[in-house]
């Protein structure tokens, strides 16, 4: 990597920890500026243009080009590495568990957890409150899918560790937070610790 | 492609087209064979074991086997073409925009249409209506961004179309079926127009 990396995160979240832990894997250096968006830091006007029009974090800069989407940095940062599988099928289908991890995952598990335990259940309002028994279920459903799959495989794509893992292990191994008992999925808990075994791995925080 | 292609799917879905586009503009033949989601059918044992275990079109067949997520099928039929970008970069950034696609702008522009013109507002469940205000507030800002994007730019990543593109077009094209105004962004409108001058473009019914 020739140019500068900086990611523009807030630690907490499974989505900036998902590139620093595909970078971490492939030991490449980066810097890190802390966003706080509890104090809405990210909505600021200078953040929203010069860093992400969209107000969200994480964004990986590289050089003076931003790339918002945690999924798309984590993907720019393991083009050509064994981390993207070579074959044209399996490369496809680490992108479809990604995608399904933005869809069907990350806005059930990663939301209530975000809700429950750092906004605090008391500081809901109706609409969220209205949607936390429709996310449970979501989420669980999402979770029971990915141990179904896992069953017989030791990484969702392939033989190997890929993308497909890194995007999903980040919010499922904090899931507990969100009040989800991991111990009804055990292939998925096993899985995470194959996760968490890779040489070079490091921890949310 | 050395083997056959056969999309599962549901012809109004725009996840569903999208495919279909991406293989009309590489000029890929594809098999179809329709489901009708309001009837369920994409929720039957048959089609949660041999088809997708997540009850979801659209899955491409490849061969004997199967790939759920829309945007990771069009990545698959693209592959290797025109239509994803040489530059790592642009590669990623294209999946940027596709990312941003499922999370911002399906489940708001995508979900209100799905809502309002196919369940009817009068079906429509007390959770679901109480979403209604923050997905069209939501779906606007995901539209808002895009035209933004688009000033002075012909297409979303680079200079010329790729399933970025496709991705976006999908939806929007459609959105006043959600009840959105796409005369506020002109810029949106006029690249509308360009994706549907391209050559082989088909329409999505």
């Amino acid at each position: 990597m020739d140019q500068k990396l900086i990611l523009h995160e807030y630690t907490q979240s499974g989505n900036c920890y998902k590139i620093r832990l595909t970078a971490a894997l492939l030991g490449l250096p980066l810097e890190r500026r802390e966003y706080d968006i509890m104090k809405g830091e990210t909505r600021t006007s200078d953040f929203l243009a010069n860093v992400n029009a969209n107000g969200r974090i994480p964004v990986l800069q590289i050089g003076n080009r931003f790339l918002p989407e945690s999924n798309a940095a984590c993907f720019y940062l393991a083009d050509g590495s064994h981390l993207i599988p070579g074959d044209r099928f399996d490369r496809a289908d680490m992108l479809r568990w990604m995608f399904f991890e933005q869809y069907n995952h990350e806005p059930n598990v990663a939301t209530l957890r975000f809700w429950l335990a750092f906004i605090g259940e008391d500081n809901l309002n109706d609409s969220q409150r209205s949607q936390i028994a429709s996310k449970r279920s979501t989420g669980e459903s999402a979770l029971k899918l990915m141990g179904e799959h896992l069953s017989g495989r030791d990484w969702f794509v392939g033989d190997e560790i890929s993308l497909a893992d890194i995007a999903l292990y980040a919010y499922t191994h904090v899931a507990e937070g969100g009040g989800f008992d991991l111990n009804q999925y055990p292939n998925v808990v096993a899985w995470l610790a194959r996760v968490a075994a890779q040489p070079n791995y490091i921890p949310i925080a």
